[in-house]
């Protein structure tokens, strides 16, 4: 299991054929900056400057990121994404 | 639906037959480093260095934005921008 | 109307011919970072680290600013720039 | 014996037949950014902008980190990684 | 008359003739990054992360200055450079 | 006899024979970025934004030290390296 | 006389000939990054981030300094280098 720590989140990416949501089809082919992809686990939060960030995404959601900040694994053949909150753009529901 | 996080905002690219708003037709041949859309969401406003960033830009604003720090993503078809508040730079009418 | 956010600022470059001021010619041959123009539109100020930004130029001011930062458009035929009032340099009378 | 200093870290990494935890197989042949390794010792921790730096990871801890600012040692024919704190992204367990 | 804002100063780059100085002959040839000029105008001052910046030059100082972060006009035919104080490194007398 | 400023610090450079600490063999051929050496003088400590940064390190520490940033010096035939204490990573004993 | 503003320091560098201080030779053929000079002229130093900057060389006092952020004049055929007192890492004697 990958436990996140401070301000990171663990995201798992949609495969080709999951990038429908709610019968909506995704795609980035405009830009390779941003992406899209599930979160599977959220960092406790952490302090910058003297200030507590709140964790504000949750398990399940479905988030829009900024790939250009994103850290890839591949851990027994699933790929995961680490990142911190501040790089994700929005919730997609 | 995307709900934008922090200070981001949704916007909606004009097509080309809308880039004319209030009889004024839009162009921006002179540069690539901003462009106009339209505000579809707007996120929840955050707080930067202490201070909470309130959201000034409201749904069906159009705005001019710096191309350069926005997100573009295709949504069923559909293209959409996700971008800070900072990088929108005027409101047009 | 562009009505400009934060402590943006929209203005309207001189046209060649329009290139004297009170009698002054006013070129920029010697580099490309920084030009002239005329004010017409102000914004409201913003809070730049918990610190309110007054707006001290106004509609009208012919300006000097840094070419490097400004943000070009063509709205309805009229070549408009956008910028940050930190990168107008001076005021020319 | 390596002791780290401030919000240092120091790393062991995960020899190619170790890169299984837990049953789980470990690689990053997605991105040259992040990469694995075990933590051997922690500095005592720093005060950054007038705020004490507390450490979070620990002897044994099996991490990711961001490979881009480590710093990599041969000591006695070991590998070691020396890199701050806020470069390791998680926890793995 | 060009009149700068905040904390920015007005120079008139010296003539090549000009380039003696109290019987001193100023040349930059070893380096492109600074150089000289004489101060015409100087801007009322700013404040800077909430603290008000003096103006420590006057009108006709002999000043060195740094080049790189010159902003350089022609008006009138009179080669002016736009730049801020901090920039300017040392007064020549 | 050399004398460091603020925080930094001076450091000696290993030989090559004298690469072997307390029969640990060093060597750092995987990456340029990071090296070892002994401290020879440290600075008094100065004050970054408001804060007095202690001095932590002292004369005979062996460290690891980041390379990229250390300043190179011939001085009477002795190779000599003065660094800021923040780029001095760890002590090796 | 070149006066420095600020936490400006004015330096001249060592001929050729000189570069032996107190027996020792000194030289930095190892890197272009930093070199040595004499102290001839201390500015008045300067508030960064509220806080005023002490200046703690003083004239005649040979220092070591950072190349890359220094300033070269020539002034009635003397080299002088100006530099911020940051940008000075150590005094020899």
């Amino acid at each position: 299991m990958v436990k996140p720590l401070f301000d990171k989140v663990v995201l798992k990416p949609f495969k080709e054929e999951e990038k429908t949501i709610g019968g909506l089809y995704i795609s980035s082919q405009k830009t390779d900056n941003s992406f899209m992809a599930e979160v599977i686990a959220v960092g406790p939060g952490c302090k910058i400057h003297g200030e507590q960030i709140p964790m504000v995404v949750k398990e399940g959601d479905k988030v829009l990121y900024n790939k250009m900040n994103a850290f890839e694994y591949k851990i027994d053949g699933q790929d995961l994404i680490v990142i911190s909150q501040k790089d994700i753009l929005a919730v997609v529901d």
